[in-house]
């Protein structure tokens, strides 16, 4: 049974965005995300080929969808971004890190 | 988009647990599920088809396992249990509501 806390060995070093599987089956994979400031490429979205439902734990960050929305997250917002809906992270907090939940299914 | 915020619209009476199907596809479910003192009935243990992921997100619980182990859960804590695990909720905090994220997959 892997088992852990969502919180904790959160690296010192955040200069870049982490990215940690804490389960998966062939179909699903539930990531943890931590950033600090981190955004987006500045050109392009992300165009997935799964639903991705994603969790703010803890710190903010803003999305941005194609069709021009903006979705500010702060602390236990989720949403559900479907497959193929473009969006982008537009900003993550400076002040803090961002802890995401991510569930790929 | 489905979109919420996890720790909101907790509803008053939580006389009986309160389970919500978040966000769900043909094999995956993310459910939201409020206990306060609630527990797994006395007899029999959860044999479940599919993996479980279970994140506490607020409050407490501990769950037993057929193999005996005892996990106590606080804010933050994660347990993949695998399908056919046999476990059961033996206790969930009776001062405040234990939310948890649970992702059938």
């Amino acid at each position: 049974m892997e088992a852990g806390n969502i919180y904790k060995q959160v690296p010192d070093d955040l200069s870049d965005e982490v990215f940690e599987f804490l389960a998966q089956s062939e179909d699903v994979k539930i990531e943890r995300i931590i950033s600090k400031g981190h955004k987006s490429p500045g050109s392009g979205w992300y165009d997935q080929e799964q639903n991705e439902w994603v969790l703010v734990l803890k710190g903010s960050a803003s999305i941005s969808f194609e069709n021009e929305a903006v979705i500010d997250l702060k602390e236990g917002d989720y949403i559900n971004i479907s497959a193929h809906v473009k969006h982008k992270v537009i900003s993550t907090s400076t002040i803090t890190e961002t802890i995401w939940l991510a569930i790929h299914y």
